[in-house]
């Protein structure tokens, strides 16, 4: 169980962070111990390993949302709804790695890559050892969706406050896998289609990582109407700014920084707002070295350094920016209409800044 | 919505799984209609199919126990707690069959292979065939999840009963999950251990079959802890039984009846009960056939016959048989036991019989 942490004041970053960590290491011990056999160490050791590395994003904009809506005192539900945030992005993350076959996730192996891995260094024949990793993934990532749901359960021990905040946990889920979906039928299909791009991002990102997170701190706190629409209307901006800048990280990003390639997106054949505006306005001599060169599997630096040559040279990268520049500046106006609290319009225009910055 | 179905006595087997099947329907309907674009129908369109072809097993214990706990009059509420279910369900069917790599389920393609198929019958390139199956099964499988959730959040509408129902469900999907888990870690391993397959059996089917959707059903009802000790007291030994039988059937069954090869338990080595008398009892030429044999993704119907032949002159077939015998009469002693009424008393007497008798 995690414990109680009253405040007088709102709770800085790094002690979120630490108490949505403690929530989450409490909440697996618990798990362990009640297992019915050893065996499940196998796949909560996995998760764990997943679970340090986050930077709590979600977490933070679920206290965030909270406060927003007027919560003060005791921290607990917040921090507990916050962390079961956290092993709902790992369940996403992890499904998310199976279906773009990715090996990498946070500077570390994939977790279907880990599993293969500790298959064969615990004996298991190499033969088996790929279809082993997939089938270990997509059950961590399974028994991090329903943890998550416990987690949450957990955290909201008013019934009535809980019917309030079950219906947007599961708009966020649906939400999420639509956007997912869109993802899927897209990859791998270079296309002109900025509507298309804008519209994945709104569901996979600026939905499920800013605007729901918010609404559901605010439904813990009791939240009504006005303080979630105000959510949307600050989340909705900053969450596609944020997407934003991570497409233009993924491409021209510094690895050391990011903790991810900056070849896969490009690997993979990604649909983003940047790509569809490159192909868009591409000359056909440009579009032919894109068609033949997004997607590739063993697309190289050279190779990358030819299609950032084009996202340059169409002033994709440049509109992207402004793009970016926009939707923060409505997030930020956002705030001002906002009925929430002082301190709370301070720590989310400060998060609004920080998600949204430039880094290279 | 589900229409409400005022009842006197005890609905029968046909009216449930009609009013089951009618719930679900209507919540599919509703969920099209609001989707945010027509895509989501290609994910939905292959979860209908799924849902026509099951056997309602669970939903039947679900109502069982809701009537086992007392329940009478206003069905719709066990009814869409048995409805979210065969959601969950199918969320089980899809993952495994993606865990397994299995072609076939309920006589029809595997999810991610008809999904391969939709792919490339849409226009998109064969080479991404299998990866893009694969990932939308996957995306499948989470939908049929979150929105088996959503469905039972629906049923129960008072908050404090909500509150009762939510861990008996959780407790079901980590069990399942538990379950799943072993059978990956033992799959493709022949060994003579019975206290293992014992164990899965109780994990993946017992419980998550039997115990679990009686439960649920009856916490919809209110039930105290007699009614749930009874129910676990009965569905425990049925559902083992009810493993068995299916077990036997995977090996001996006839596939006209059954809808399911009676070499893919064979080719994939699982690890059943029936294998592990088996093996514990071979003489060591007819271990070296097993080994030989089990597992081989090429077996044929003559190959099945040698390994068949030694599930018969192990007497391993023969044990299982008796097993089934004894755990069902167990399942009738707890029902002699059982403080449920009469009429409920007799209809999952019924269930056991016709779960657990011979149809080869």
């Amino acid at each position: 169980m995690a414990k109680t942490c009253p405040t007088t004041s709102l709770p800085d970053l790094p002690s979120v962070r630490h108490e949505v960590s403690t929530a989450l290491t409490g909440f697996l011990d618990a798990k362990d111990q009640a297992a019915p056999g050893t065996e499940l160490l196998y796949l909560t050791t996995t998760l764990r390993a997943f679970l340090t590395s986050g930077k709590r994003l979600r977490s933070v904009l679920c206290v965030y949302g909270w406060q927003a809506a007027g919560g003060d005192g005791e921290l607990t539900a917040a921090i507990r709804a916050a962390a079961s945030l956290e092993l709902f992005q790992v369940f996403a993350l992890v499904h998310d790695d199976v279906m773009d076959d990715s090996d990498v996730r946070r500077g570390q192996p994939s977790a279907h890559r880990a599993l293969a891995t500790a298959y064969t260094d615990s004996g298991g024949p190499q033969g088996r050892a790929e279809a082993h990793g997939l089938g270990a993934a997509v059950l961590l990532g399974d028994l991090a969706l329903v943890w998550s749901d416990e987690l949450l359960h957990s955290a909201v021990l008013d019934p009535g406050r809980l019917a309030d905040v079950l219906p947007l946990v599961a708009e966020m889920r649906s939400e999420l896998m639509y956007g997912q979906l869109l993802d899927l039928q897209t990859t791998g299909r270079l296309t002109g289609d900025v509507e298309t791009a804008l519209h994945i991002i709104r569901y996979k990102t600026a939905k499920y990582t800013v605007e729901r997170p918010l609404h559901i701190g605010a439904a813990v706190a009791g939240a009504g109407a006005p303080v979630l629409d105000a959510c949307t209307a600050f989340g909705i901006p900053l969450g596609e700014a944020f997407q934003l800048r991570d497409d233009l990280l993924g491409v021209f990003g510094d690895p050391a920084e990011t903790g991810k390639s900056i070849l896969d997106d490009l690997r993979e054949g990604k649909g983003t707002v940047l790509m569809a505006l490159a192909v868009q306005r591409a000359s056909s001599a440009e579009r032919k070295t894109l068609r033949a060169l997004v997607g590739r599997s063993d697309l190289d630096e050279d190779l990358a350094a030819e299609v950032r040559a084009i996202l340059e040279s169409t002033d994709a990268r440049r509109t992207v920016e402004e793009m970016i520049t926009e939707r923060r500046d409505a997030a930020f106006a956002a705030l001002d209409d906002a009925p929430f609290p002082a301190a709370a319009v301070a720590q989310l225009r400060q998060i609004a800044l920080v998600a949204t910055e430039r880094q290279t």
